[in-house]
């Protein structure tokens, strides 16, 4: 047992339009943006589901940064694809087509060490799997989720019984309102403390988060950019650096470790969006995150007086 | 010569739908909104015009905050009358009618003492009229001025003339992409500060405010609230405790001064967007400022680690 993160999530190829341009099939996926966020601060185990046609290029994106890939199960088909594009608003994604190919009949298995990881994220995917995951581990200490529209719409139901099991949900601004029929992300986050996490971090996108525990909001813009390239994966990699920074911090956590990982988040984010892919993230030193951090707060530091 | 704040805009009556209600013909305008939040701090002078329909008992809402209304012409014909309404996206309305009436005639004329004020605020209106205030103050210490969509489409000269002359300018996040032709807030923030101020306000709505000034950002979401009753005056609001602020600091403004001043303006815009018209805030006293004030920065206070 130790602060390992065990991740369920796409590995995925995006073909994806944004005013920067277009990308063909390129390496996309939650799981993917999340463990190479992650695993700037921690072990992490990967579970998922890739076709005949994932390239070894694409596995070693993971591999090189230690994640444990003995979970993602290699079957015969096609690697799922989807595609999108962005267009005046960068913060909402249209989707054109989603491909769910070998994802479709993707029956999570985890072995007995990853059950063991202390830590768990359900990244957006279908709630059973997201419930079939937690069947299968071993009293985690720390359980957050992702979800989307899709799944409220069509599987509202498994939605709510996932987030009766979780201690966090990190969730879209426009889908905390959808799940909640709230009018705004402050009465939403409130609703959705309601029905089980504790933790409750709404993404803004260049808006930034907003995060409820405890009856107390923390709320900061995303670090500033003047050109963004492809917001594809940030809300992953906000989970993933979120998830890792608490990993090593004493459980149960205090209000401002949880402040502090939302800040991670938030930079670990503005790195994934200044490239399409994970080629902006996938080799990035902590020191250049940290850096980016001291410049972060000096955005958001209040006067004293 | 003293600290005083001369303010020309609208003294107006609004129609207005929101999704808490409709009112119809209720007290609204620029100069309104800023004379009452800028007067917690100061003393202010009031310009503008109103028609013969405009009541004493709104008169009376400047009085009884101290405002010196002698600047506030009463001729005949109409007061000056928008309406409009917010649908999903409370922050951004949407205009149904315009009616200049008296305001289309609108001379301003500044009395020998209000010349004399150190701060002037140019709220937002026909620049050719932003511009003959200008040619009639004595040299005061700072300006800021507020500009719209319609300005920038239909007299973009003069609002580039107008901001040549300024010292802040408070804008809206899409007007000033607009002003700007950049894909979003920072791009806007640092092309703007290559036209004339030097300090830069980006008004945001529920996402806040996004201050630019020596090549530094400060970024902040706006105080949370539940229920937004009606978001109409909020940025005239914020305009008025930002300048009320910097009226009682020394000048030249240390940038932790600026960064404070945003800060009164954000809470106090918070106070204003919980009811219709200048009901929330015609006798909020300073106290309750403050004291929110205190809890908005628990809401931004980054962790010291």
């Amino acid at each position: 047992m130790s602060s390992e993160i065990v991740v369920i999530g796409s590995l995925a190829y995006d073909t994806i339009s944004t005013p920067s341009g277009k990308k063909d099939r390129t390496l996309g996926g939650s799981a993917n943006y999340f463990s190479v966020a992650s695993s700037l601060f921690t072990k992490v185990n990967a579970v998922g589901v890739v076709g005949e046609d994932y390239g070894d290029n694409d596995i070693n994106v993971l591999k090189n940064r230690g994640v444990d890939v003995s979970g993602v199960q290699i079957v015969p088909g096609k690697t799922f694809h989807w595609e999108g594009k962005y267009e005046g608003d960068l913060n909402e994604a249209v989707t054109l087509a989603t491909e769910l190919n070998v994802f479709a009949d993707f029956k999570p298995q985890l072995s007995k060490e990853y059950s063991k990881s202390e830590f768990v994220f359900l990244a957006n995917i279908d709630p059973e799997i997201q419930l079939e995951v937690l069947e299968q581990v071993d009293k985690p200490k720390f359980i957050a989720c992702d979800t989307m529209n899709f799944w409220i719409e069509t599987k509202k139901s498994d939605v709510l019984k996932v987030l009766s099991k979780v201690d966090a949900i990190l969730i879209n601004e426009t889908e905390a309102m959808m799940l909640t029929k709230a009018p705004n992300a402050v009465s939403a986050a409130k609703e959705i403390s309601k029905l089980g996490p504790k933790i409750i971090v709404i993404k803004r996108g260049e808006y930034g988060f907003m995060l409820f525990q405890e009856g107390n909001f923390f709320i900061l813009p995303a670090f500033p950019l003047e050109t963004i390239v492809d917001p594809t994966g940030a809300g992953d990699t906000f989970a993933g650096g979120f998830m890792g920074y608490l990993s090593k911090m004493n459980h149960p956590f205090k209000e401002e470790d949880v402040r502090s990982a939302c800040m991670y988040g938030t930079v670990l984010a503005s790195f994934t969006v200044e490239d399409f892919s994970l080629g902006r993230i996938k080799n990035l030193p902590l020191d250049q995150v940290e850096t980016r951090l001291k410049e972060y707060k000096k955005v958001v530091t209040v006067p004293k007086a």
